[in-house]
Parts: C-alpha cells; structure tokens; sequence
C-alpha cells in the first residue's frame, strides 16, 4: 500500500484547443446509427475490462482503495457502458411520438452536441472518465470533454487513452472524448459557448459554484449536479428488537465502506430509545471502535472530515461514541472513524450537512407511536429520491428503474447520473413537423414506425 | 371595439397567506387518483365552455383581440385540459420501470408539490390560469399558485373563479390552484421554500430575471421559460419561382396574426434575390401597407415595438419595406404594422432579437446553391426544436408529438409548454427498493403492473 510518487500524467491542450477537436468530432458521432454508438461503448467496456490489472494498480495508488473495492467498481463500470449499449439498441429512450393530422408531426430525442462531465473522486472508474455521465452522454450521441480529477491524474490519463483507442477501434474519431485540466479549465469549460450541459459529480461547495456558472451565461445550460447527501436510515423499535445484532452489523459497515466515502452512506440513523435500541448502537461503537484509521483520498476530503466531524462533536447534546475524533496530523495521515450520537429531544431540528468520511449520528428518538415503517416511508417519500425498505441505502445496482439523488443538494436537477434515465440528460426533444419521409432522421424512418406507433403512448 | 374601464378585480391574498393555503391543499391532491385528477381538468374545461361568452367579452376588452380568435383560443384551452386528461389516463407519463432482483425496485414519476405559473399577455387563455402550465400541472398532481397577468387581470379572475369552482365540483379543494398579484409577489413566489418549480411565459428579459433568482434560491428549483424566438422561414428558390403570390400572402398572414403577438411568428424570412424573390416580397409589401393599424395587448408591448422596430430600421442596410414605423403616439395608440427588408450580404451576422408585433424581416438571400430545402433542413435542425416543412410557423396544434421552444431564450430548459410532454416538467423520478406492495403508491400496484411491464423499457 506505500504509494510511489506519481509519474506525472501526460500533458494536456488547451480548452479552446480541445473544444475545437470535439467541434471536429461531434456531428459524425450524433449522426451515427445507434448500432455503431452501442458498439463502441462495448469495445470500450471489453478495452477497459483487458487492462484491468493495470487500471487498479494505478487507481489503488491514488485513492487508497482496495484491490476488491476497485475490481468490483472496474466491473461495474463496464457493466454500465454495455447497458447503455441495450438502452440505446433498446430505443424507448428515444420518447418517439406521431401524431397524425393534415400532416404527420414525429417528435424524438436528439443529442445536444458537446457536453462536460466533472467526475468525482470516490468512484475513479465508475463515476470517472468512463464512467456514468461519460457512458450515457456517448450512448445519447453526445461528444464529452472530461475535466481530469486532481485527485487521480493518472487514472483518468489510462482511462482516457483506452476509451479513445476504443473509439478509434469502433471507427470514430478519438476526439469524440478529450479531456481538459485544472480549476480554470473546469470554469472555462462550463462557460464555454460550445458546451451544452455539465455533469458534476462532488463536493456541495464545488459543484454549487459551477451549478451558478452554468445558470449566468449568456445562454445557461443544464448542470447536472450530484453534491451532497445524508441518506437518512430508520430502524424502527420492532426491527432493533428483533435484530439488533444483525442491523448494528450491517449499518457500521454500510457506513465504513470506501471509508465512509460514498454519496450513499447512511449519515444520519434513527434509533429508538430503549434497551433494544442501545444494543444496536453497542454494536455499531464496536465496530467503529475497532476499525483501523483509513487514508482518505485526498487532502480536501480529510480537511472537510476533520472540520465536519469536530463541528458535529461541538453541537449541543452530540457525543462521540465510538472510534475518536482525528485532529490535526499531517495532509494524508490517516483519520480515526468516528461514531456521533445525540437525542433528538435535545437535537431539535438542527440543520445536518453531509460529512464525508468515516463517520455517521445516531440520533435516538423517543416518540414510538410515530415510529412505524410505514410513517416512515410515507414521510421520507416527499423528500427523497430513493426509498429503501429493510436494507442499506449503499450498494446501488445500476438498472432501468434506478434513480439516484432527492433534492437538492443531493441533485441539482429532477435528472440523476445512475441508471437508464441518465441518457435523458443530454438530450433535446426535435419535433418534425410535415417532414418527407426522405428527410427524417434514420431513427424516424419507415422501418423504425411500427415501434414508434406502438411506444407511442 | 370600445374599451370601457375595467372593473377592479377582487383583492387578494398575501403571498404567504395564498402559499399557507396552497400547502393545506397540495397533499390531497398529490395523493388523488389519476381518474379523479382526470374529471377535474374535464369539469374545468366544460365550466370554461359554459361560460365562453363571458370569458370572451371580458378579454376582448383586455387584449384587443377579436372574438373569433378569443373564441378559437378558449376552445384549444379547453381542448387541452381535456388532453391532459387523456395523457395521465393513459398512464405512459408515469415513466413505470421495474427491475428484478434480490428485490424489485421500482420507479415511477410523482408530482413536484405546489408550482408558480407566470401566465402570458398574447395567449390570455391557452397560457393563461387555466392554460399549458396550469393544466399540466394539475394533471401531474401539482397545486399550482398563478401569478394574476397586469395586462388582464379581470380575464385572470374570471378563469380563477371557474377552475376553483370546477375543482370543488370534483371534490377537490378549491385552493389547489390560487393568485397572487404584482411584481414583488411574482418575485416572493419565485423564492419561495414552499414552490418547487416555475413555469413562465413572456419576455426574455422578465423572464430572465426570475430564471436567475429560481437559479439562486439556496435550493435551486426548475424555471421553465419560454421567451422570445425569431422563427427563421426559409423560401427555396424553386418554391419562390412557383408560388410566389401564396406564399407571400401566407407568411404575411402568419406575421400579422394575432397583430403579430405570436411566439411563433416568423420574425426573419430568407428570400432568394432576384425575380421571383421580388414577386414574394412584394406580396408582402402590398399586404403590411393594407394592413389596419392595430392596438397591441399593453404598454409595454407597444414600448418594446417601437423601440425595436426602430432599432431594426437603424440597421446597416435595413428598408422598411411595407407599412411605417410607428413613433411616438399615446400609450394605448395603435400602431402601424411593418415590414423591413435587408440583403444578406449586407446584413452579415448582427445577432437579431425578436421583436413583438407587426413586424418581420426579409433577408435576401444570393447564394443559390446553398439554397436547398434539404440543406437549409440540416442547418436548422441542430438549433430548432421544431422543424415545419412547407407550412407556416404559426398554428401549433397540442398533441402528443408537439414540441415548442427550441434553445434559449426560445426556452430556458430542454422542455417546453406544449404538448404531453408539458407534464414532465412537474414531476420528479421516485425510486422503491424492495418496497412491500401494500406500501407501493397506487400507480405501482399490482393491478398497474401489466401495464408498467409493457411500458418498461
């Protein structure tokens, strides 16, 4: 796990000179049949898949994951391009519609040109280069200009290299994907006339300020934004009865996974008062208690979880229960999980932030005669994006029906990054109005109708 | 055609007061069936119905459009509540995916809450408290506070009083849809924690003011503008050489509509130079000089001709054509229509802004070659959002395929007002991981599922 330096990473053009080669780029890959984008999203997925070892030697390095974390992130990465290969072969996403008339009005879905994705930090690879945003964007038609993360130069460098080596091996041009580097570049690009929308996955503070960027230009743009959340979980007093052990268990390490560095941990769990109640919490001081300090990635991630944890430990009823607060230390030591826990009669309805990192609040609750699942449920379901019932909010599959991120700062948009619907984001609708039939679009043309006529409604 | 003064309208509420009462009816109304929803868009359209006459009398006298176009627009009005109807009946709207698993998840879309509508002037009906914005709000299950128009606000009431009145016929709570009134109130209801969404119809800069303050709130929430447009029309050569009397005196007909108040009137129009060029433009001509000066909907639309007609005459190389500049004059004086005409070589590239009214511009065009339908077909297509092959740009018919607004300030989001897929703009995607049934919203029950299989993908 020592971390060599780092050989720097290739150097990178400008974001006008970049922007230029994706103009080059863009209208041959909007153009191009569905069958030739799903193709090159599967010879990206199988070029990813080939240089697997290599790809997680290099992520493990800049993000102090392990081997198991990134393989199984690798492979969800490159389930993700070839399920965006079926949504787009599949063509629903396409929202065809015929209305017929004096003359025929067809409506479809059309990409936007050329878009930014800002990947995050704690998904190198799934959320990364290639990942989501990347992956339904190409799948829309779209040409994607990366900002390369800081925190993982040489990650996004190797990704970047196969994805476009893919492309050239699917016969498109490379430059359907480039990437651009540093803060300026990330402001240039979200400025930029030629982008038409952004993909953000980060911080609340980051993705806040380009979200305001991209709504002052001249012409805004859609910021597709996933910042913060607290993914509040519920164990109602008959679960933490009858399962405390179990559910103790599984909530500390929902909430220590990746270090506690993921948008879905459970940042805030409802816990009954009472025996049953403090059995679950026993089990979760165990836990965080013996759990070893764990490196973040990278110096603003550790800033933020030692500012937001000591804030959180000076609020008015919070104590820490389990692991301890990390304070001071050096830019890339490792910090100390710790578990908070406040009673919600002395809490009252103090505003919580996400801290991202190891750590979560138990808040315990005394009013059992509202804690009922379905009192629950039916509260959260006005709020939030995602309801799960009797699991953990981590460990999202990407499918059909996923949606990902509530309100905001969860998401800046009704859109999410995961799953089918994400290709939504980088598409316009187009309606033809008395067209000829010579003149449609391929995916409007006569052979395509009959699923037109029949997706219709 | 005389204007008699205007009785006052009713009072009203604050905005505070009118949003602690929208809360009050929102939940129920989210929670109602589709079927009930349905019978309320239908009772609302036939109490409009019932009341044509009235509706008429009191918005000619507000708008100084004639009866029969007053008369055509409350029938779309109603025609598109009824619509709405059959959009939410029908079901696809819901967006039902299901994926199978260790447990299912399914996803479904569900109503945003309470949404702010800025009706426009030019459309007091179909755009109006009952028009686009409100009916597709009320179908997706939204309670919707209407900003009351100034320029009539009697026609506002009337129709507020209707659809109140219908909801209760449907046993609805009549303050699912309330009103406020004045400019700081439309600034509150923008900002307001309580609304979710903002749909607006009118002037690019009003409207842009309250995008940016939507984009601003510390939780952003969607502004749906639609503002202005120069609908570009396109006349082949070969088209000119054919049809030059009917063309001319369709496009003429078309921008002087509604005394030219139209989103979707044609503001340039690219004519080949030379002789069958001519012949069109000189239809045009014949038909602005015959035209009537007319009154426009209100002061600050007369302003705006004025001014930007006046800009539009101070170009380099731009001939008023047809008609006369209008200038000075009193504040409700009617105007003179007019027609301006430029040569492409000389015009270059001066960015155009619309100009609403009586007005177009003809733009010479020279290089013959370029001049295909097909070619000028490809070019538009990557910037419009609807593309009208040999037919007017005015009249658009709401349908499922419809699509309205293309980039800004055409629109300021993806999607627009117009059509089934209005609706969208009110909901948001809910996810249910491994949700019991019984605890499934109705539209995810079991009865539903046959349905949301089918419609999955």
């Amino acid at each position: 796990m020592d971390t060599p330096a780092p050989a720097p990473a290739p150097a990178l053009e400008s974001v006008e000179g970049t922007l230029r080669r994706a103009r080059g780029a863009a209208p041959a890959f909007a153009a191009a049949s569905r069958r030739d984008r799903a193709a090159a999203l599967l010879a990206t997925a199988d070029a990813l898949d080939a240089e697997r070892d290599a790809l997680v030697d290099l992520a493990r390095h800049e993000t102090h994951y392990g081997t198991a974390i990134l393989e199984g992130e690798l492979e969800r990465t490159t389930q993700q391009l070839r399920f965006f290969g079926e949504v787009i072969l599949d063509g629903a996403y396409l929202e065809r519609a015929t209305d017929g008339g004096a003359v025929d009005v067809h409506r479809v879905l059309v990409p936007l040109g050329i878009v930014a994705v800002f990947g995050s930090s704690n998904f190198p690879f799934a959320y990364g280069v290639a990942g989501g945003d990347t992956a339904s964007a190409l799948a829309a038609g779209c040409a994607v200009v990366v900002k390369e993360h800081p925190s993982h130069p040489r990650t996004c460098s190797a990704v970047l290299a196969i994805l476009r080596a893919a492309l050239v091996t699917a016969r498109f041009d490379a430059d359907v994907v480039t990437m651009v580097r540093g803060f300026d570049a990330g402001v240039e690009l979200v400025t930029a006339t030629d982008v038409r929308a952004v993909g953000f996955t980060g911080s609340t503070r980051g993705g806040r300020a380009l979200h305001d960027l991209a709504a002052s230009r001249p012409a805004p743009i859609p910021f597709y934004g996933e910042l913060g959340s607290l993914n509040p979980v519920v164990v109602t007093a008959l679960a933490a009865q009858e399962r405390a052990g179990e559910l103790g268990a599984l909530l500390a390490s929902s909430a220590l996974q990746r270090a506690g560095q993921m948008c879905t941990k459970p940042g805030v769990i409802l816990v009954a008062e009472g025996d049953a109640g403090d059995a679950i919490a026993q089990v979760m001081v165990d836990e965080f208690d013996s759990s070893a300090p764990v490196r973040l990635l990278n110096e603003a991630v550790r800033e933020q979880f030692v500012a937001g944890t000591g804030a959180l430990a000076a609020l008015s009823g919070v104590v820490v229960r389990g692991g301890a607060l990390s304070e001071g230390g050096g830019k890339s030591d490792p910090v100390r999980p710790v578990l908070f826990e406040v009673s919600a009669a002395e809490f009252g309805d103090v505003e919580l932030d996400e801290v991202f990192g190891p750590t979560s609040l138990i808040l315990r609750y005394s009013d059992v005669t509202e804690a009922s699942a379905e009192a629950f449920a039916r509260v959260l379901s006005s709020s939030v994006g995602r309801l799960v019932w009797n699991g953990p909010t981590t460990g999202l599959t990407v499918g059909w029906a996923t949606h990902h991120g509530g309100g905001y700062p969860s998401s800046t948009s009704i859109h999410s990054s995961v799953g089918a619907t994400a290709i939504r984001r980088w598409l316009r609708p187009l309606s033809y109005q008395g067209v000829p039939e010579a003149l449609l679009p391929d995916d409007l043309r006569a052979d395509e109708r009959s699923t037109r006529t029949a997706a219709r409604r």
